[in-house]
């Protein structure tokens, strides 16, 4: 602890601007400031390329730039729906070392494998709002006038008809999970607006009124929930592949068997600790490219459940043995324009996977899921093979 | 779906050079094949002003790097043991508008009413190793002589004695959790390798050998997990504030005991939710904070879990209110040294809060905490003051 | 270990009549082999004074029957909707010392307080199957046709309109919870058959034919899970309680304030451990109730599951301090006829509590529900006022 | 609702006598009191057998008992530790048809195969009181402490050297669960008295005092817990069979690899669901044993989580294929002595396993295990063979 860190007085606030100034000129105040009572120079942070002005959507108290690190791996070919048997270069901005390399490897079995199926199933947002009443009985009676009335709660969320709800009962309350549909964006903003509107129609509309507070925690919103995995956040979209035991020893120098029974094991392993995802790293995937992309990366918390399911089958021509490997994913959430999407690194690296804009949400989901299972199976690969510690060893050096 | 997006052969691969060839020209010459192949300009990507030859541990087919926002939020007032009774600016790199106007918001109540109270509970960093066997006595046997045996474990482990395990028995398998010590860096690599050292001397020492996998998923890496919310994955740490209803009143407006009554609800929704967090939004923090301190931000994915205990209590002398707020991070995962926080930018934030290099962790893990106080109780006001939806609409205005 | 104990032969098997050959006779025959085999006297088993021919779809292999002492416990009021404020005495079935005397004092606490408010959320009970595809987009394809076929799936399980599906998809499956309402029965079975029917009917349907397994583990029969919080199984039913403080310290010797505070206190640690109850002991009172009353004993692993929600309010006229408990049970499985509830000694205990046959599973649902409610506010008390320990050394003796 | 269900008065108590009074004539005079007030007989409740002053530990405001009926299933083969290749007879109380017959043919399965090899992982039963302190650096000191004076702890706790604590620090409290051992008790008592001397203990000594209650919920008594799952409570125990492909085409017409493989979609459905027990319904096995042998029913809430663990193997001689198929069960709670295991019923069918008394408890849990694993494979055949709707509705005729 420097002397520089003793604040003469407590009190002493940053913007002499608006926070919302987003000047190069504020940004320098704001910096020079810091560097004055810290006596720490921010010279990398200001030297960012980007324009403040572009960010006034994205941060207050703009000082400059974090600059991480991007890597790219692939080719990854991709069997979707909203891309059809192509193959991508993914940017995984990241600063571990190995990452990149690991995700390129699995990038190549199963490409070799003849590439990743990816599936969405379903995708919307959630408002979960919960309503007081001062016994259960209120609230099981609300809950009976809320199924009869979800028309005027769509009409007042401005939202399609295909607003679900499902409600929770507990004590003297009933909370209730909206899902909306939110197009292109994350939505949870959307789902909120939308939410609140539906809220308010509601408290305006029901015999008497009636209290609520806007979230309840049942939207689980920043956070992994059992809830999420059942209901979906975001996307809910499965990645598949099968990949030949020949590849497998090929490329990383495991049988299928192997791997197969590894994994039975790691099931085991995940059940006794309460894992959010029965996998390896997903969140390692997610992270990244959600940095280079421009997804809120506090979304990494709910994006990570995964649910992994696997068997082993025997192709029907050759009698092969084949590793059916799948992925899903059910809270991803992901946008491809609005918060960070538009700024000029993060646009960039959209377009490299050709998802910047709106209607091309569905392709970014399928690619992400796909990136994920490479991932997978390039870590259980080298766990299995014993040759994770020494690749860290090798590239990751700096630590 | 562009026709660039279409290769003509499926295998063509990124490198040339080699994937850890980390000058300008290798990164120009990956920029340039993906250009050539994608049809899309990576300038942006290639403007970072760091240098590529210092990402050398932390990336492969370096390209570019992401340039995140940087805001700044503060003074915020933390009373830890390792940073005792000091105001820190806190720099959180985040796209999502309002996020860092929220935290300065939070961080100004916690000062006015005294700032935040951090305290460390534990900080270790975890292997999971599993050990087969043909029936369940070999594994309980083999925990018996594991037990005996600790002493040959942390030698081979060149671990200090404060080497402990838990081990859990599942049908014919044991798995084993170590907790290893890891100083300032996170450890995961460091740990893998005391574990790789641990499993061997095991397999060489135990009567008749044992065959193990060196993770069985009961570390529960980048994933959350019931167990890490028991027995701490990196840090464990506690922050703590007691706000008078004076001081909420005035900067939220809303009462201690409505704020208190929200929390039980929340907590109920959490419950039934199976949240990982009965908190608000850990995770917006995390992730804004280890962006722009060079943290592996795959880690949200652990660290965004934690524990709300909130009361409401009488000030002896005045007779006042008192809002008592604490939240308890069982798995917060960051270091100070190593990974990326070596970084240009990312260094520079790290030494704004006076913590960069070795020795410096526990102050940084306080911080962390505090920060992260200071973002639920600014967003736990803004719902029940219902100001939440309109200060998303008037901040974050690209979505 | 003895000797009487080494069968001569492994295969000796039991019946030589069929197994559901309920005479007297065959009952003896079995007592006979059994006492030949191991020696043992069978003397207070066969003297039941039971039927054996009643128990024919009771058991199979007859010998006699348990015999399990029975204390009452009351008066209890309870103010619900199928029992409309009286008093009940409950009968408890059960072997552990002091437990019907702590129901007991509970009772009298509760009914002083005004009795127990009992509200039905919902009831329902559930057959999941699973269906399997080549891959995902096969399930996914598959829950868009099942949701468009919900009206032959209710005619084909000659179920009302209100069976309800909820899907889960993973991998290459979909998981299909379906509800059935089940009137006054437990309802297992019932929606065995139903959901068979609706397996059938959907497989004779969908294009091409789909493969199934008629539980795919979703419907977690005779197993707590967190998707029984979510969505019930049974009943979903809600006790509620005004308790004046003045009570409790007559009572208990506690006051409201202080229950409280350690209310919240055990919330914490019932996240952390990751409890299916975040209350004291509703399996006792469950337990005793069931055993009494013929219910299947082993739904206690469902049925135990609850949630409580507590707070501290101020009586409007008076200004006490008023303790609000409630206690939520989302999966209370119980029925009035059929299964065990016919059995002599089972039905007088139902009729004790006026519930015996068809259109009484409302008002047994009630009662058991507030008879959880009494044990919860005893214990509770108990555990605070410090007499916990000592009860059980003076009542339960045999220990 | 009858007229005779209203009370002339609210607080008509029932015990003109004390409630521990366990003479025939109390019990009499307390039905005749039922009776009068609700025009209900309880004659089938008074016939027991047994003498109501042998019920003195058991039961308070004593009225009759419950006659449960007993079939027996077997013979099962163990190979235990504890028994050592036996067969034995399992009787089983319950009220639901087909139970006993199905445990009854998978008990066939695994004798055919082998029988059921058995293993006790560990032992012991705990209590888990809280410490509070105004910050959470008091608790975190406190545990420190706390760690450096076990010594002090067990000898004040009259416990062997084996006590055991995990310490679990949230907020401003340090939760603390110890582990004791208990011999042949189920040990919950014995806990709660040795678990007060420590606290008391620990209150005496700990430099300034601590306050604390005797439970803070993480012993999670009467609860499933996800912190059993990992730290057992009772015993954990293993039952393993390896059954030849053979065996189970012949005695349920299914195939290993087909049952394997439902076993694989089971498990995604149960991590989904969130399931306590990803097997079948080892409840169903437990209550009916537990209620036959005088166990704490209510302990089926802990008892019945389990974890499935199988594969299928080679044989090494033949080459056929095997079914390795085990159950750990982490929280069964039993006793051989005290409680309910000394009345008469009771006792004779701990006698027929050969289970009653002191040293006989290691014996029982591996029955109890084994008995498990029979209706797992049992179950498991039946719903992939399709007979499951059909056995239903043949055997269970009355409901």
């Amino acid at each position: 602890m420097t002397d520089s860190h003793r604040p003469n007085d407590v009190r002493a606030r940053i913007p002499r601007r608006k926070d919302n100034d987003h000047s190069h000129e504020a940004a320098e105040e704001r910096r020079a400031f810091l560097g004055q009572r810290s006596g720490v120079s921010l010279d990398h942070v200001g030297r960012a390329t980007i324009d403040p002005a572009l960010t006034a959507g994205n941060i207050e108290n703009y000082i400059g730039a974090a600059q991480v690190p991007i890597g790219v791996a692939g080719p990854l070919r991709v069997r979707g729906e909203h891309i059809e048997d192509e193959d991508v270069y993914v940017p995984l901005a990241t600063t571990e070392g190995t990452l990149v390399a690991s995700y390129n490897r699995g990038m190549r079995i199963l490409s070799e494998a003849g590439g990743v199926k990816t599936t969405i199933v379903e995708r919307y947002m959630q408002r979960a709002p919960v309503f007081h009443f001062n016994y259960a009985r209120g609230a099981r009676d609300f809950k009976a006038w809320l199924e009869a009335n979800m028309d005027g709660v769509r009409t007042a969320a401005e939202a399609s008809s295909s607003v679900v709800k499902l409600t929770y009962a507990v004590g003297p309350m009933l909370h209730v999970r909206f899902n909306f549909e939110t197009g292109d964006a994350a939505g949870q903003n959307m789902s909120g607006k939308a939410g609140l509107a539906a809220c308010q129609w509601i408290a305006a509309n029901y015999p008497g009124g009636v209290r609520y507070t806007l979230s309840g925690a049942m939207d689980t919103d920043k956070k992994h929930s059992q809830l999420n995995v059942l209901h979906s956040r975001g996307a809910r979209v499965v990645a598949e592949a099968r990949i030949p035991d020949r590849v497998l020893r090929e490329r990383v120098g495991v049988a299928a068997a192997d791997l197969f029974k590894v994994r039975l094991n790691s099931f085991a392993g995940s059940v006794m600790a309460g894992s959010a995802n029965n996998g390896m790293h997903a969140a390692n995937a997610l992270a990244a490219l959600f940095i280079a992309t421009g997804q809120d990366a506090a979304n990494v918390a709910e994006s990570h459940t995964a649910m992994t399911f696997v068997r082993l089958e025997e192709d029907e021509e050759t009698g092969e043995t084949v590793y059916y490997w799948s992925i899903t994913l059910p809270a991803l959430i992901v946008a491809t324009f609005g918060g960070g999407t538009g700024l000029p690194t993060q646009s960039e690296c959209l377009d490299l996977l050709g998802c910047r804009g709106k209607g091309k949400v569905g392709r970014f989901i399928e690619i992400c899921a796909a990136t994920v299972l490479a991932g997978e199976i390039s870590l259980a690969g080298a766990v299995v093979a014993g040759d994770w510690v020494e690749s860290h060893e090798k590239l990751g050096r700096n630590r």
